[in-house]
């Protein structure tokens, strides 16, 4: 199983501590974690799987694998700029939102798009379709939820 | 001077008749219009912009020119599904949006990201930064303003 | 009918001839022009395209629709890099090579997966499937003719 | 590390106990093996490194991950159609290319752009640049070789 954890490249303390627990509690369960293997929410996220022993994978959208945080265990280099985004919704069971801007929000509206289950924490609000979570483990256990359903 | 209309595959007349007047707009103004090729409002746009002397560009999600609505004079193929999205709305100097779900709200967040003009007509709302019109006309004005700012 | 012209981003002084001519030829007979929208062969066969009255379109690999030369009327600003080479290709009925070096290579190879007709003058030899043409006025004949079969 | 290994999606008993060889002594080095996730080389790869202990990640063309052979650890489910093969070549720190088709030679071009190691085995001939190799011994050893240079 894949789950994707998406959120802005820089991000305060409360957030990073809420998806580091989440990378956490997804390499835990025994999923790959994709993200956009940037900084902010990306990186914590990764820090929190590959520290649980998980597998984590960044799909850059430069040219170069030096720009993954150190988190990152797998990176592919797309160059293909903010079409990359497409590719780590795509490649997701499920998707989790934490925090985040517009970036995130496309993210959001593509997988929403593609059907996939979408969990938010302290993100976007009022997108239907959109499921809140009001924590790290409630956000994965959903994830998890909605994928075996 | 390249302006994108975004919006939903298939919709009502109202919406049909509001793109159809955006796109005629468009070409009297002596731009380029760009749309995803296929249905509903993309067809409405090109139609409006086509009758009216335009050139109507169609960023294709498939395989096959074949899928381009009848009112695209150059349909662009680009096999990239999804990732298409990115391309419509980074060629364009600014983006109208008309009604549209998930894939509207994908293009409107990553226009505002990438800094792009965005207006919306009945479309999604509460979005910050996304600018609404309240018929073709002021959009296509504020479109046109925006740019030339 | 599009007909995608492919070739390196700097060329000498004959080979520039040989791609103005050719995009020369493709407007005179109607079609619209595709290129990569840089230097070299794709701003000839441009200047070529958009001085006998046809319509050139740039698919750029960049951000920017600075970065196109000036003979593209519709410039489509990517932002995907080398995979922008994919859209160049699929883009096309027909696909005309003029020198060129590695990117040339691997849109020629994209186009013969795709199936397309590829016509080469000057450029890569001993690929199965590629047509090779000894003039501008042969190559352009030959991609008409293999279209229209 | 990373190493791609590009081939066609159907391939006979010689060139599968290649790719499987290849795959094998990748894992056993310590790399990441990245390829298309389809069949042919790209399955044999794949059973090669994952049997070995590897790590496989299949970066594939389509919308399901389903579509991947079953020896991918990690399916990365992209959508882009052919422009996937940008991204199997660019997350790449060198590739090696068994046997294969156009699509292959698509890949070699892009690969020796980008000034990528590429190895070659009963693949193409004749492209300047590209390394051939006679075992799959000599082009993993080469491969590691010229990414350690």
């Amino acid at each position: 199983m894949i789950i994707s954890v998406i959120g802005a490249g820089t991000c305060n303390n409360e957030i990073y501590s809420i998806a580091e627990e989440i990378g956490k509690l997804i390499a835990q369960k025994g999923a790959t974690l994709v993200t956009g293997g940037l900084g902010g929410v990306m990186e914590a996220a990764s820090k929190g799987a590959i520290e649980a022993g998980g597998t984590t994978v960044g799909i850059l959208p430069g040219f170069s694998k030096e720009d993954a945080n150190k988190y990152v265990s797998i990176p592919i280099t797309t160059g293909l700029s903010h079409a990359r985004n497409i590719v780590i919704v795509r490649s997701a069971d499920a998707v989790i939102a934490v925090s985040g801007e517009y970036g995130t929000l496309s993210e959001i509206a593509v997988a929403l798009k593609l059907g996939k289950p979408v969990i938010g924490i302290k993100t976007w609000e009022n997108i239907e379709g959109l499921i809140e979570a009001a924590s790290s483990q409630e956000a994965v256990d959903k994830a998890f939820e909605l994928v075996n359903k």
